[in-house]
């Protein structure tokens, strides 16, 4: 529909640095589609053809979309542009990346266009729900895209929080403009010196992830996977136990640990790395890593009273499924929906949650949160003080109205998209639990649902195509903070 | 917890005036129980006795309230006084209220002080949820003592949102400042002559829908007790089976009407019978009727196209059972979750809407939701025009932004307390789709849920105790627009 909008309103606004922009995008992944061909080839898969066309043709595309419009980019980009560039720019890449998958030989992803390209976007939008039933025997080149593209869309997240979203102000992401924008521009005054040191940290937390998961003996291979994905928040496993597959407490620590690690502003990374600021002075991190502890010691306490498991496994599989939803990760090590209604209750809860702002996390996101709590307040003592005059601040500067009101709004609309969805997903003849659970985990970016169809212990390829480009669109749509998307379904957007 | 709270803070502030006004009300509940005593003498069932001694217990305790807070009455009451007044009123009526079911010999309620409070406090907020099995065969003073407490809830929650809600401006009730208090004051100057406007229009409304029950078919016992419970949107049936024991189009009908009568504001009745004003010129109604005509179109087409129904029953069976839960009555005419997921969806989603402000009807109102959709529609123009200034107007006024804040903070609470709620329901253990739909159906005062337990076909007896006492305060909170109980849990409300 926005791309039909925008065939229809082709011809006035500038749209060609746009364009060259998403060109300049699709060549490298067409080269990192080379990654998975070569895989293929080595274990004598000829998948690495079908990786090798979409290759071609990705890159083909780019670089005719880069020669038409060469010259295009001339100065910064409008408000307008920005808009525009950030949906279509996922768009393209989700599309262009679901065509190795498409082109493959492998039956799940290849039979249907509709999986391949929810795979794709699931992927990107490192949101982790899978189509794909069989996984163990899957071949490496699959394996290896689905973990690239999600660690692509790791960066690429964390690259639009800090360097797009705060300038469009959406959903209280102003905010920002100072926090990470501004003040690390103090510390390093260029952006490509941010992007090198971003990109920096991004790849050394993920070395240092898979070689701790190959160390506690995992297969090279599936230690590079899980290291892609993990960071990211993602989810994908190249199996379809997840991370049950590997009955090891250190894997499942280890995970838990580089999970928290990708849920957290990769901003004060940099400036841990340059001795400059202090990862729990930050009120986003603190209040994250609190919530966390007490969330984790409640339920192994539950899980140690009713007798489920010793306190050591209670710990690890309280630590480890907490932190998979709350971080938006979305691995699991047991089916924790078998633990009953009240853990199901909870788990669909932190399905909302999300982790912090600037990290590869999804979900309403932690400073919303905390700037919901402040605002409730303010308004309670408001309601008991008419003529009080309140001011709000939030990790030690003042809270602006427009702020507030952002952050109010997106709270609002993303519960009211989470109802359409629901009902949406129901009108497919879905029960409740799966369409809330999908509703909640598209929107969130966590990936698996709740109950038997598409729990921790299922997956999304029984769900009917239309069901899932819905989802598609439910993960595109909370991965870009929601405005991003929505606001090009305004005829406004396309007018003069 | 609020009471403990004020025992604690007791001495400081001036509450003589609100436990005045309290003991005042109590003074004619104890004279209504006469009633439903009159119809079990006429009958010769001794339950005739329990309502002669919560009578008297109610008028005593009443009594001595006003003798012993005699003389506190001075001034107007203060915004702290009116905050304490509204809930500790409610509260107090409905527990005077279980007292005759509690006494009773009705099993149902009188075993259990929980049941007896979960259904006064369900009658009394219009909410309809009952633990009764076997309606029946009950009583006629229990019958009618349910139905008389729904009439006097709803009579009380237009009092309630006419004279003190704008005032306290909760939930953007002070957009109605003007437009029902100001407004209807250069109409009839003194609010005496104000209530009795709206009690008799309340009176005739009961009368009218009465008779016309009684003339399609209803004992006159059954249509008294009907007309009761269908102006004030509430829902308690004197059948197990609810409206769906008249196997009658025309009292679906007529209760069809009467339910949307219900949901309307009362102030524009007293305006349309002095000639002024018109009921279909106000912004509200307009998209109320329309809401409801779409959705009962649509609904009616699907259930013709599916073969369930021949066109009349679609239409009879679409417009009833979606004006029920959307007026917040609560009548069922045919268990509609056995329509399949997509109706079961539906009917969710209408759980939450309501009807219009400063009538019976409870949930979010027709007239928030239209304000959110003006809100969220500037606040995207704004990020596209992002220094145009852009005024919001409802039905012709200007729309403050003190108006818009408290509207869109109701929308989050609302949505934050239905997801505690629906959590906290299945940490009793049960299952999602009952748990969600309590949560919302009690929060929103309609009273059905959903599924097998709870559904239209069902019932709450067999909830734990737990959570019927959370459902009850679920009820009171959703009834008062939230702010007005959860205010009471702030420590600054009771500090000097």
């Amino acid at each position: 529909m926005a791309l039909a909008s925008l065939a229809a309103n082709w011809s006035p606004p500038p749209f060609r640095p746009v364009l060259f922009l998403i060109g300049g995008m699709l060549v490298p992944l067409a080269a990192m589609m080379l990654a998975p061909a070569a895989a293929d080839a080595l274990v004598g898969n000829r998948d690495w053809q079908a990786f090798v066309t979409a290759s071609a043709v990705t890159g083909l595309c780019g670089g005719g979309v880069l020669y038409l419009c060469r010259g295009g980019m001339t100065d910064a980009l409008s408000i307008r542009q920005a808009f525009l560039l950030t949906p279509l720019a996922w768009l393209s890449v989700a599309f262009f990346g679901s065509l190795p998958l498409y082109f493959s030989n492998y039956g799940p992803l290849a039979d249907s266009f509709t999986n391949a390209f929810f795979e794709s976007m699931s992927g990107l939008t490192t949101t982790g729900s899978t189509v794909v039933v069989g996984l163990d025997r899957a071949p490496p080149g699959v394996l290896l895209w689905r973990a690239l593209l999600q660690w692509m869309g790791g960066i690429g997240i964390i690259a639009t929080a800090i360097a797009i979203l705060p300038a469009l102000g959406v959903g209280g992401m102003q905010l920002f403009r100072t926090e990470s924008s501004d003040r690390s521009e103090k510390v390093m005054p260029r952006v490509q010196q941010i992007a090198v040191a971003l990109a920096a940290v991004y790849l050394g937390l993920t070395a240092l992830c898979g070689l701790l998961y190959w160390a506690a003996g995992m297969t090279p291979f599936d230690a590079a996977a899980h290291s892609f994905t993990t960071i990211a928040t993602g989810g994908y496993s190249t199996s379809d136990a997840s991370l049950a597959n590997w009955d090891s407490p250190a894997i499942h620590w280890i995970a838990t640990f580089f999970m928290i690690s990708g849920a957290i502003p990769f901003v004060l990374y940099v400036q841990l790395v340059r001795g400059q600021g202090d990862l729990f002075r930050n009120s986003q991190v603190r209040t994250f890593i609190v919530f966390l502890a007490v969330v984790v010691a409640a339920l192994t306490i539950w899980l140690v009273a009713s007798g489920r498991y010793g306190v050591a496994d209670a710990a690890r599989h309280a630590a480890f499924n907490v932190v998979s939803i709350v971080t938006t990760t979305g691995y699991a090590t047991t089916d924790y929906s078998l633990w009953g209604n009240a853990a199901v209750g909870l788990f669909f809860g932190l399905t909302f949650i999300g982790g912090c702002n600037g990290s590869t996390a999804g979900g309403m996101k932690i400073f919303r949160l905390q700037i919901m709590a402040i605002m409730l307040r303010t308004h309670f003592l408001q309601l008991i003080y008419s003529r009080g005059v309140f001011t709000r601040t939030y990790a030690g500067r003042l809270l602006t109205d427009d702020v507030v009101t952002s952050v109010v709004v997106f709270f609002s609309l993303f519960f009211s998209l989470y109802g359409v969805l629901t009902i949406a997903l129901m009108a497919f003849d879905l029960d409740f639990l799966t369409s809330a659970s999908a509703a909640v985990t598209s929107l969130a970016n966590v990936g698996p649902g709740l109950g038997p169809i598409i729990g921790p212990a299922g997956n999304f390829s029984a769900l009917p195509d239309g069901a899932k480009w819905l989802l598609s669109f439910g993960m595109l749509v909370g991965r870009l903070e929601l405005f991003t998307v929505l606001i090009l379904f305004m005829p406004q957007f396309w007018r003069g």
